[in-house]
């Protein structure tokens, strides 16, 4: 499909380009070592680690067509030479990652790219759009789950996610958090992500009554009908639902439930609740949708909203409150010399790493140490682990339910206080003696 | 190019899809017209219109493949005849839109798709997706070139964008807005918008010194040189910069400029160019880069820091304090029979609409009154044009070149009272006596 699709080594900014070409002019072709990880969030207490699979599959086809080489070359920008070496250019080297649906922190490299530096250099742009964008999400969307407390949660975000590639990687990423299932057709067809969703206001307003625009609904989908019941008035709305899932159940059909889309939510859902009841239909389910996030999930449960599943549109497919990660990629070695850099504000941390997890006695996730790549440590897992090696997948490809278990199982051990949604601690990294040793050497 | 193209008609929420369905079951295939509006918006005093010609050209093309309606098969969700009626679907409706660049404000449709139900239904999420975003990003670049007060703005924002279609559309959206350049190559060779950049940190710190890294690029780029001085430290930075860029010109090239990304731009702008001058370089530019937006570029100019371009990354490229845009698209008539929903909160104006803009003498824009579609208004310019007729594109398709005019144009005339960045004045927008009239008829 085509929003997953590379889109092509040009996707990138210039200067990967001019820098690639200063490179080649000096013969600089020494292997170096980049690292990708966010800096610190005021926002975000974790991350959750996706876009593993992307990136693979995007690295094994790295390749200039020659339409591109030759749009390059009549730019002017650059000499024949770098050009016929652009038009060989494949992706030779490793890559070491965390998997998709680990939990990682600030500061923790995500995934290490060792290759020859040109190669290493012309991912910038890709690697930090790819994995930002999906564990961006995958974060966001995690923090709904832990708000809603049990209770499926939809992903409605199809159509304010900023682009068509976003809308998909919404759909993929909300899943793994552990989302139910997505509006989103295309991301049901393409992974296998359970698909939900009945009727707009569009529909019942296509009808000449709402009753009508119901019954319509109910005879088509008699298994699986969902009434949205505030195109007028809600209360009124919830009234004709219940005649007609009445009626239903008099045919031996089933409602499967009403939806809220506006208004008092936990007001309205606990007089929806009570109307449904009384028409002796309490096995009908209240979904609600309505501008929801986290924060308002939270809110809705603690209040004592009747509801019994959410759909989350916007604000978490776009991550409203943080809508992007400050993730960069930074070379850390060059050939056999560690590197950094000290800008105000913005250094990094020299050399090639590896981020060991220790365990509490019940499981529970410890401490993290940054350590160096060379470094072992009992009793600790080492989370980077080979990804790609001389250019060619290597390690398992997980299926998405593996995934999504994986995030689940990551997700139990990491304690309740760095989840918090508003003034989590901080959950404790810590640098090895040997990384700190070696930033005082270069 | 696989960024641009129509991801199919799977690319929509299933309720679209299952009401569909719905309509096809009862044979309602009237002719029904959809209005794309934004509500109010609290950030945002007016819009720019931006992504029609995406609509255009997914439209033409608009079909369910044999693979689409087979895997909706299997799903079990849909009647044989539904989906055979699917696979032969075309869109065969009409299009009025506002053009590409132009301004519009809250309530005012900027595109009203008239077409036999079932179409005009199943397009919602995809063009609220693509109208969305464009005109979001193309907004959110359009406030920073106000504030950059002439300055030139390149687009630095690809590897922060939500994903490949976002890079790509905030590309062209703040081309159009007036940003001299961007970073993405890909939009380069796709629609010819100028790229820039020349280097980031990791060149820098691939050479063993930063002299050396400035003496290399200027070698290969004699012409097109910015170096990038604050990988260690910015004053020392500037001062090596400065003496290559002085040995540069005694060879009869010359330094484009330098580039500060990191610490405190009013103070290190002014001691860099003190720097540039007192070498005798004054003509070196200097251009900074360190996430700005729209009102970092008004304080830094306020300020008085000595920048002559800048980069503007992550902020613009996300629209980072207005995510999205509360973009809808809801039923206004179906048959002959004009139709609006009451939620909460969410009233919709019914009827087919034409948006009518009067200019003062001196050709300022003076008010916009939404009226009927039918009706006419001296002295008043319409905004809504036929775009696509019974399934074709019609009209005039202009270049970017054009649009980005258009746009200049209009924002000319746009009072700077409605620019403002911060509580600015709401531009005046009425209803029509006859629009009025009509919502209490139904």
């Amino acid at each position: 499909m085509s929003f997953s699709e590379f889109p092509g080594p040009l996707f990138t900014d210039l200067y990967e380009l001019t820098m690639a070409a200063g490179y080649f002019d000096r013969g600089l072709d020494e292997t170096a070592t980049f690292s990708l990880f966010v800096r610190d969030h005021p926002k975000r207490s974790y991350f959750v680690a996706c876009g593993l699979q992307a990136v693979v599959d995007a690295l094994t086809r790295f390749q200039f067509s020659d339409r591109e080489i030759e749009w390059l070359t009549q730019t002017g920008l650059f000499k024949r030479e770098f050009l016929a070496h652009l038009a060989t250019l494949r992706f030779t080297g490793d890559v070491r990652a965390m998997a998709e649906g680990e939990i990682f922190f600030a500061d923790e490299p995500v995934l290490e790219v060792s290759a020859p530096l040109i190669e290493a250099q012309l991912l910038e742009t890709f690697l930090i759009n790819t994995v930002g964008v999906a564990s961006m999400l995958a974060t966001k969307a995690s923090r709904c789950v832990h708000a809603a407390a049990g209770r499926p949660l939809i992903d409605f975000s199809l159509r304010r996610t900023q682009g068509i590639h976003a809308g998909m990687t919404v759909a993929r990423s909300s899943y793994i958090a552990g989302f139910a299932s997505t509006s989103n057709v295309l991301a049901g067809k393409i992974w296998g992500i359970p698909t939900s969703g009945t009727m707009a206001h569009s529909f019942v307003t296509a009808f000449e009554s709402e009753t009508e625009a119901f019954e319509a609904y109910a005879e088509l989908f008699p298994k699986a009908a969902v009434f949205l019941i505030d195109t007028y008035d809600t209360i009124a709305g919830a009234e004709k639902a219940a005649a007609v899932g009445k009626r239903m159940k008099q045919k031996g059909q089933a409602l499967t439930g009403v939806r809220l889309d506006s208004g008092d939510m936990v007001a309205l859902s606990r007089q929806v609740r009570s109307i449904l009841d009384e028409a002796g239909l309490p096995e009908v389910k209240i979904f609600a949708s309505s501008g929801f996030d986290e924060y308002e999930l939270e809110r809705l449960i603690a209040e004592g909203a009747r509801i019994d599943a959410f759909g989350v549109g916007t604000r978490m497919g776009v991550s409203s409150d943080a809508p992007y990660l400050d993730m960069v990629y930074k070379m850390v070695r060059m050939g056999d010399r560690n590197v950094r850099k000290t800008s105000a504000g913005k250094v990094t941390l020299a050399g090639e790493k590896q981020v060991f997890r220790k365990m509490a006695e019940d499981r529970c996730f410890q401490v993290d140490i940054i350590g160096l790549r060379e470094e072992s440590m009992e009793d600790a897992v080492p989370l980077l682990l080979p990804a790609m090696e001389n250019g060619r997948s290597v390690g398992p490809r997980p299926t998405l339910e593996q995934i999504r278990q994986r995030f689940a199982d990551n997700f139990n051990r990491l304690d309740d206080k760095t989840k918090k949604l508003r003034n989590p601690e901080k959950y404790p990294v810590a640098s090895s003696e040997r990384l700190v040793e070696l930033q005082n050497q270069c």
